[in-house]
């Protein structure tokens, strides 16, 4: 069940990647790079910061497999992305709340601190899409507009706190993923943004 | 001693983060992730390509606490920072002192080429703001204006000069810093600069 | 003879690193920056994901001597890289073709599955370029246009395939390279290049 969400996930990654760099009329291998590392890159990061070699994707085909189809299902369908843009959103929902998961765990397995895993969490799940838009020359997204890392630091928090709980894994799990799905999905209906910091 | 002024560079590299990621129009979630990047970024790089893995500050929560700090006085005072130019650039020229010592140090005790370790000092105390600068989608400024890498290069080959006459640990880090904060301050003060190098 | 080869690619892609920069007006600090991280940060990259730290450079000065001269003579000839463009095209051109094959046999090394290691080998190849790039603020020339990357994954394939042959390594380096070196040459010959992938 959570390997699904893991593949659900890193799909709606490898999409989200592939749609960025179609936008900016890069040819199909900048596509496929982009897809790519919109889908690992943040765990890569995470993987390299915390010395766990190689990192996980290069032992663990099925993420390749799951970007090339990602990637192969955006451009088949890239023309009706309008259309698709609600189950895009949900599947990246999705990734959100089980990347930031791994995230925590891995930390955890490392005998790290709540604090560093709540930030390798946050890592996990926003990296990707953060490398994604350098390598596009964009300013990232999660830098200016919408609350997207900031539910990932607000799920940590549940899961440390859910944690002293002594619940079972899999409901610490599944209240930790609903927790971040639920308050994206109304923070994108209600529209909660953080506002700029100016200094003028 | 040391660890006091590796606070005070470390806060002030963090607040010359928020302060270019505000200048950007980021979100707080942005200018604090800018702030966290300056600080560890080039530490980071260090720690990743000499494999002491967790990286430093995943091991001392000091550093996190530091830069919550230093973000959020950057906010508190971001429309005073005109007058406190001069604290902050004095504050900086420490970082830049202290941290390449920091990455002198590491390389020597992994045993590597005084080269490698001047690269690893220079690396250490630049790379924050190189990481900063790709974030904000500018090109580095210390690759733009300024002597500013040059100097930490500079204060390397003083080091491990001094460090053949078999010095006192105390005299070594501190000349070294000594000379690595004159030369910018004169630098500064005397409008020291590289030339660019054009083709045409 | 195959370290000659390295030496020529590394050399070939600091001049490249040296050009681009001096291009941005850069000064000779910045120059130099980017023509290291061009020559060793698709090595870098690879040896960091696999744990096989310090990375390679650290390791053996050879490489930061190469890339100083490559960095001099491309500023002493810096005016006249028009005449010398088809001589610095066939070096890059090898460089390509041996630094894949230095890849594909690290990720081999280390117990990675053919597509890891292509994977590798091509990261190896292009990264360096893709990190030169972004230090420029400019989208990643292989993104964009050229056949470049796409080569080094045919080349993977044809190493993979010529392997199960049983061949003697020379040959089969030998061939993986000229095979590399002989597409990239009829690629730019009869502008092969890929189209670029638009959603509208």
């Amino acid at each position: 069940m959570f390997h699904l969400l893991d593949i659900i996930g890193t799909m709606a990654f490898a999409m989200s990647g592939a749609l960025t760099a179609m936008n900016k009329k890069l040819d199909p291998f900048g596509v496929f790079i982009i897809a790519f590392v919109t889908a690992v890159g943040g765990g890569t990061l995470r993987d390299i910061m915390i010395g766990r070699t190689p990192v996980g994707w290069m032992q663990d085909l099925n993420y390749v497999y799951v970007i090339v189809i990602g990637f192969i299902l955006a451009i088949l369908f890239r023309k009706k992305f309008d259309r698709l843009r609600t189950s895009l959103f949900l599947f990246d929902t999705i990734g959100l709340g089980v990347f930031t998961l791994i995230g925590l765990e891995k930390g955890i397995s490392v005998g790290l601190h709540p604090v560093i895993c709540i930030a390798l969490g946050t890592m996990t799940a926003c990296f990707g899409g953060v490398i994604r838009d350098i390598l596009c020359t964009e300013i990232p997204v999660i830098f200016r507009r919408e609350i997207y890392a900031t539910i990932c630091i607000l799920g940590g928090i549940v899961f440390f706190l859910l944690r002293k709980l002594d619940l079972d894994n899999d409901v610490l799990y599944l209240t930790t993923s609903l927790v971040i799905i639920s308050v994206r999905l109304m923070a994108v209906k209600f529209k909660w943004y953080l506002p700029a910091l100016e200094q003028k």
